[in-house]
């Protein structure tokens, strides 16, 4: 485990600079293009060019079981991880349609179901177990578990690739993943539990209730990032959280899609502070936890599209955004080459 | 002109329902798509179909100049009109880049600039006049010059697209759109009014203050919909508003760019109430009168980026994410069709 603590790739700042005095040269008012011109410098800083280009997008979507899910804390059967995990790979998901659309591969990673899958194109199995435990009765995994979590999901990052996807799959997650914001955080669970996959306020009441019970049956030993992720997480979120370390590390721009991928983001960032800088933030979901989330972050969403899918949707989604921004960059005009006269 | 107030080809009501009901059968938790949702069944009611498709694109950027411009509202001289085409043209201006990326062509449409251009490829000469008339001192155009502007912009209008994006460019139509919008919203130069291409203090006055002065100029006569247009408004803005219209009758879904191309928006419905409910918004603009502006219209924008280019770039921009949402709703896979347990 020594691997994860190393220090992320710095950024090149030479490039941020030039960057910055590109755009101001580019056929257009200065600053008009808004957010594209900063999400474009934040590329040269990543891939050291002041022409950055996006061409191979890697997304990956981890998915597991949770002990938790027996409580009946979500609106879906815990049959649905496995299910849904054959309709990512016949290409019936979201995930799935956005993948095409991009027209980049995706790989699914098979953490640890509770029912069986077998075996298809796409998937990959690295189960750690059949589920997590139950946190609200004991942890949810062992430490051993945990490491073994964190290095599939890290192991999974293509070192080549022009930015990280991660997405998840796991009904019970947001439960899982509200206990892990709570506890990064320091907050109570009615800060931040939502919804979820649709849930009533009979169900609302039940999994609040579960987060706060774990909280506290866990607080004694919540003592560093590593074992709040052990005692609270999810297989997935920790290979979601392995896999950004990593990325951080190997030079990979990460951007992070919604509720779920943002506590294993602050997971990451808790137990490696130094990859908060290959972040870069997707969309701002309806799970309501996630905007206190986003702030506790620092992190500033491009899209605020009310959606909580997860499977790495909103991040997919932000793609053709990103390259937009990167092209403008790379191939606007200057006022010089254009003969246009300056302001 | 009888055209002009032909209705709006009606939305297809039958296709909403059947995409309502759709969208609750594929396998996602019920409204976790958000906006994407809302957009793919908008276009369900604009297309006929459950399953929408986005193919073909039209891109159209009017360009013309503007009269008010010799009185310096803007930060830069009125010559860039015309250097600008030429870098449309010639693939270095933000909306080519974007267009390029979108793999559909795009024309530029010259309705009357001050300087001469030269024939190129993608370029469309029909020119009205060589630049409107000053309107904070006499109407901005004859109301036959006003049909014209119109009925070119509507006769761009290829109805077999599936979707019209309008850009404009023009040095001063941020004065002439503001202009606009203060006459057809009942308000003041103060209350719309921003730094268009990025003015400094003192210009910020002296625009205000034209405006407001031709807006009192001309209250007399402001006394319809057209009449407004044609005191106030530029010949790609009249080309917009017909285009819009033309859309609407013929039944092509609009995506309404940023400030001057709200401005025609708002021009069209006033003049045809019936094309609205054919328009989407695609940014809120940082140009400060925006959101007032698309608050009249009731309407919510996709993306807020910050932007102020103009040239149709923010809705350019959010063609990615409207294909998404369309391929989400026709290509996932329904509960049944997956077979996952439904909640």
């Amino acid at each position: 485990m020594n691997w994860i603590t190393d220090t992320a790739k710095p950024i090149d700042n030479k490039s941020i600079d030039l960057a910055l005095a590109r755009q101001s040269t580019l056929t257009k008012p200065a600053g008009s293009l808004g957010r594209l011109e900063e999400l474009a410098v934040a590329f040269s800083g990543w891939q050291g060019t002041e022409k950055p280009i996006i061409d191979t997008i890697q997304i990956v979507v981890f998915a597991a079981d949770h002990g938790i899910a027996t409580q009946a804390v979500s609106a879906f059967p815990q049959q649905v991880t496995v299910e849904m995990i054959k309709n990512f790979c016949r290409g019936g998901a979201a995930i799935s349609v956005l993948a095409r659309q991009l027209e980049t591969g995706f790989l699914v990673v098979n953490m640890g179901t509770a029912n069986e899958t077998s075996a298809m194109t796409k998937l990959v199995s690295e189960p750690v177990a059949a589920g997590t435990n139950d946190f609200s009765k004991t942890g949810a995994m062992t430490f051993e578990q945990l490491q073994q979590a964190l290095l599939t999901g890290a192991d999974r990052v293509n070192p080549e690739a022009h930015m990280f996807i991660g997405g998840e799959m796991g009904i019970g997650n947001t439960s899982s993943a509200t206990a892990l914001g709570c506890a990064y955080m320091t907050k109570s669970a009615a800060d931040l539990v939502g919804r979820g996959s649709g849930i009533d306020d009979s169900t609302l009441t039940r999994k609040t209730q579960l987060i706060d019970q774990a909280l506290d049956l866990h607080a004694k030993e919540l003592i560093n990032p590593l074992s709040v992720l052990q005692l609270l997480g999810g297989f997935e979120i920790a290979a979601l959280t392995g896999a950004y370390i990593r990325a951080a590390q190997v030079g990979v721009p990460i951007l992070v899609d919604g509720f779920i991928s943002t506590a294993a983001a602050i997971a990451a960032v808790a137990i490696n502070p130094s990859c908060r800088q290959w972040m870069f933030f997707s969309h701002q979901s309806n799970e309501q936890g996630h905007r206190s989330m986003l702030d506790f972050l620092q992190a500033k969403p491009s899209l605020d599209f009310g959606m909580r899918l997860g499977e790495g949707c909103g991040a997919a989604l932000c793609v053709p955004l990103i390259k937009s921004a990167c092209l403008l960059q790379s191939q606007m005009a200057t006022f010089e080459e254009a003969a246009v006269s300056e302001a």
